[in-house]
């Protein structure tokens, strides 16, 4: 797991909201699948860039939430990136195990909408 | 721009927040970059759906946004997804004119962090 060095100026270009969040999508590097959306706070945008993994916070838990410490399904980072005003991250990871979803989707957006939107016409 | 027929069932599984909004992923069909993330309310989403195209809610100006509608950089949607618990949406589109930022650039995740975060080096 490969920290990225951030730059303080990189640092301050993300805006959290009023609950100091900040949405983080994350996408398959292998695949450029997205595989899932979960919650960042400052501490924990440090952590993920400092140990090269995911670590988001648990808004329903109320507690840092490194993904996959349980469940092996460990997120590498490969690249990190933050949006154009700064208010959304993007994290382009190798996904380790069997997917992303608690479901046990590779995917947490294996549905969708439409009469074509079962599980498996779902994978985007 | 070919509308989406969600069912009753699909619709209902979306989780709104306090304010009414759902964070909307937007991915290029074509190459798979994630291009930007925006919010849509229960409204922007079933005018999305109807036509086709990607329809937001502009949280600072507090109103209906057609995507491209002034800029002509349309996103009509190809397939459009949610998550395992209903609270984030993921549209995959094909993007017309140069690009989804009103940057110029074609995705809004162009910085990454890092001392490769400059622009260039940033594209996912």
């Amino acid at each position: 797991m490969a920290p990225i060095h951030a730059t303080h100026d990189q640092l301050a270009q993300v805006r959290y909201d009023a609950d100091g969040l900040v949405p983080a999508i994350v996408q398959d590097a292998s695949t450029g699948e997205v595989l899932m959306m979960a919650w960042m706070t400052a501490d924990t945008l440090r952590l993920t860039l400092a140990e090269g993994r995911t670590v988001f916070w648990s808004r329903s838990r109320r507690e840092v939430w490194r993904k996959g410490e349980t469940s092996g399904e460990v997120q590498l980072v490969r690249s990190a990136h933050y949006d154009c005003d700064g208010d959304t991250l993007l994290f382009v990871v190798d996904q380790q195990g069997g997917g992303a979803c608690h479901t046990g989707n590779r995917t947490c957006f294996h549905r969708a909408f439409g009469p074509a939107g079962d599980p498996a016409a779902g994978d985007a």
